[in-house]
């Protein structure tokens, strides 16, 4: 299949405390609001050249409300939806929502809520957001961490499998690393349509629950800023779960944090690049991942267990996967 | 057109040095040497995939050999070679090189010779280069700058705009930014087929020579990495032209240092990665290029009028073309 | 002599354009108002213990009001009064001012007024300044470039030999490294009683005034700082002379701005720290200063002529002194 | 007290592996070996102006042979050596050793071996290690961590409060940072007589064991350096026992391994610098502590029990102290 998405274009977040959570991505992350909707706040970061590529919405829970990927022409939407609904996947048309046209809306196998659009409003700054450059599409505030744009996002599901080979079959994401136990089951998978050596991954979720996310995460250019942020994030008494550090699988340099509304979000930096056509998918055993993290580090039980929306671990008997990291 | 050229893959330079030549990429950039054979040494990076990417080759003069772009795949390949072929720009198949199966060869409009291919080698390193880290190609040895991957190419020429255009036509290349001068001339355009912000770059050969090189680029993941290298350059002696800082065309953070032999090496770092579809090139102008780089550094006078074959400036007569920013 | 001066206590600067300055001061800068007090206004870097470092007045030109040395204890403070008292340099003593206690005052052979003071109040920062880590004065921000604390002080003077003898023989400050011309001139003299490669520079000034300022100069951890400064100045309008780059002397890691009062203002990191108490003084001739700053970038003309208060160059017979670095 | 004790000059190292101890400390931390003689072999870092700054000595078990600190002048390493003397704490002169003159031997009260000397070797390089920079001691070869220079030593004690004591009593150093336990016990105190916010700490061994050696630390100027360094360890099957990550305790960047010896070694950046003459000594109480280090990262429990020389924890029975964090 040639590269029908694009990218990860927005992704819409459920937070049960839209005050605090606000905050969190205007003075913490360093998002910018470009409109108010109903219950919802659209915010962008400095370096995205969409209009927003975050809805943040008022909901009793905290969790992901619907993950858009922007297409690679109108006809390739057109293509992806007429593919989905021949299958059985399509949920059907909307019109679209602020900043972008008409989408297509499907349940991945796990049941998070996706989208497909293509026509987009290239962001145009207001005045005191010009940037200097005009070869960047927003003013670097420099405000909190300043990210610099909306990365990728990890969901917890029940099976990793059925979820990474829909992406693959009806979307052309391809298989980059993977994580496979010693009896068999893929207890993770990084996925991507870009470069990028994930869009989105797929992790097993410990509870058995469906539809959670485990983290959003953003970019930022340098190590040094993921570094600052973990600063930013300290004067702001926002909870670091862990990190920063370095992931072994993705080489992504990290930090972890807990918004307000109880979403876990990453800082990122640094994954690495492919551009192989024939990109050969790397494999880890049991035993490679029981080393923890790229220096050792171990991640903290809640990062196998903790996703949103909130389940008590005391109420649900836990899957018995090993603790394996879910980068 | 979809994606037919998937990266830039190894890029053959011309030495009249290549003892020092060699030393410079093995001990200052920090290359291995993968193969020898005849006049040539075959190098790569830490990060590359494919065996090598550079291609060291002993010659009376400096300048680029070839230049290799890897397909999407083998009906790709024969794809593009057709097209080349019945307009009248191919120059026929060779059966390939240490490294890569056969390639198919042709002349950019300025007369750079480059070739397209697509059965590469995976690097498969010896046990003293084995990495830590099994998604990584290569141990990370840290000599010298310890670049990471080749990035990019920036051809010298007569008109930039035929060049562009042939990338673009033929092989599937994307403006990504290019400078149009007060009386509309073209003087260099970035161009890409991934979402890098420049694969290749073309600019204009104030000497009015053909098939010039400007410069050939390496990636490092940091900006630090970058200011280092210059640490390791001084300890060299290696002749720095200009940098570290940061171009506002691509918002590369550039280092420019001539190699023994003559030629141009950038070490390079940060560039934007573009993922929309759609994306609307930038278009700078002639009074917006003579403010100088991002941060207001001007460039000396030898970034606009030296390339390799070397030319001797006083027994030409330069064009008269503003003193733009090459990046 | 025993080490009888601390540091770098607080400065002075003046300027015409008052607000457009506080405006620089704390959005570029990211420094904090602690008081005001007639035409001034104080201000503090997060990493500053003292409750003020910059005391910013209004004034019908630009330059430096006063610099300040705080003493090593009351008894040294006496000490040195006295010495400078008995050798005629002694202007008398003042009772202090905010946020310090009483202070002798005196003028350095050029001209600069100066001060040693001893009391002092330690900065106790209001809630919303408090920091999360109390081994840190002051919560971190991330406001502008966030600078961690005053640095030095650069000083252009008609002679440097008896500022810099004046300097060591009454307040004990160390020669570290210095620029000595062909003729036998004294260029320019880095001198310091911390481990700090300087505390105060002094050097020749080209338009044969007297008592004004090169540079004030704050410091951060890290060079990605200083990137991330000369980004900051951009999206402010701000006039970057020269930099980011790295100095010879002192090896400081350098960004030079214009503060819209006119003074010029550094933002430095990482020169490197003296433990030696028989350190050897490094000397740099003409030759070696020629070849320019650490990795070859050549400092604009205006950095070896301008300072504050302005003198019009046009107007003046300039020193002709070979173009050396004024670091 | 004036500064009577200038800097941290050297340290000596005991290994039962000298071979693999000095490819560590050529290969991984980027040492320069100056001269060998007898069991043992001097080495230094490019940033050290004296000919060398550690010993490493063959030995049955692993630990500190000896610390050396240099004296600010000829007549203050007399008035040390006659105090320490006068007061039973001496042990003799010795005529000094490879690179410095006459030293003055003494124990800490815990028993750690430690001398004080003036007269010292400065550094000249021979000519493929002359800098490019005169100012700079030793050219920057950028092999391994490239660590710039030795920067301070972490002693195990039965008791910190005496040791303490002792070296601001009759060495002059100055009380940074401690932590006091809940019962009143000092659990960890850092001490200086530079800037550095800590050339000396002493921390409670955990298992009653006298003149043990927590780890021995080398600073790099960038954080990014300290990130480089840890993965130069995975390239090399060093163990990382922690980090990199910032201590709450001095800010200190840190990673912590353990050389093939089987002492703990530390590459550091970053800790801040104390210019105050009256600096108020932070208090970190238990539950402060508790908390884990800066960004929340919870150290091993290697780290609160080993040491070297190693003692068996399975042999002794460990000291009931809280896991408070040894920085």
């Amino acid at each position: 299949m040639h590269q029908e998405v694009a990218h990860l274009g927005h992704v819409e977040l459920l937070t049960p405390r839209p005050d605090e959570s606000m905050t969190f991505f205007t003075d913490v992350l360093g998002l910018e609001v470009t409109q108010r909707q109903g219950q919802s706040v659209f915010l962008r970061a400095w370096g995205d050249y969409e209009r927003h590529t975050l809805k943040l919405t008022e909901a009793p829970t905290a969790g992901v409300g619907h993950t858009a990927w922007r297409a690679m022409s109108p006809e390739a939407l057109e293509r992806r939806a007429a593919v989905l609904a021949q299958n059985g996947h399509g949920l059907g048309w909307i019109d679209g929502d602020a900043g972008h046209g008409k989408s297509y809306q499907f349940h991945d196998p796990d049941g998070h809520l996706m989208e497909l659009y293509y026509e987009t409003e290239w962001y145009e700054p207001e005045a005191q957001l010009k940037p200097f450059l005009k070869n960047q599409p927003q003013r670097y505030t420099g405000r909190g961490a300043a990210v610099r744009r909306l990365d990728h996002i990890n969901m917890l599901c029940a099976a990793v499998t059925p979820n990474r080979e829909f992406m693959a079959d009806y979307l052309g994401f391809k298989l980059r690393e993977h994580i496979i136990l010693d009896d068999g089951t893929e207890a993770g998978a990084w996925i991507s349509v870009t470069p990028l050596v994930h869009d989105i991954a797929y992790t097993l979720d410990a509870t058995r629950a469906r539809g959670r996310l485990h983290h959003l995460a953003w970019a930022t250019d340098t190590r040094e800023e993921v570094l600052r942020a973990a600063d930013i994030c300290l004067e702001h008494n926002v909870f670091i779960e862990t990190g920063p550090s370095k992931h072994a699988v993705t080489h992504g340099f990290f930090l972890y944090m807990y918004e307000p509304g109880g979403n876990r979000i990453e800082i990122f930096s640094g994954g690495y690049l492919i551009f192989a056509p024939d990109w050969r998918p790397i494999v880890w055993n049991q035993q490679e991942r029981a080393r923890g993290q790229a220096w050792g580090l171990k991640l903290p039980h809640s990062f196998h267990t903790y996703g949103t929306p909130h389940v008590d671990i005391a109420e649900v008997e836990l899957l018995d996967i090993p603790v394996v990291g879910v980068e």
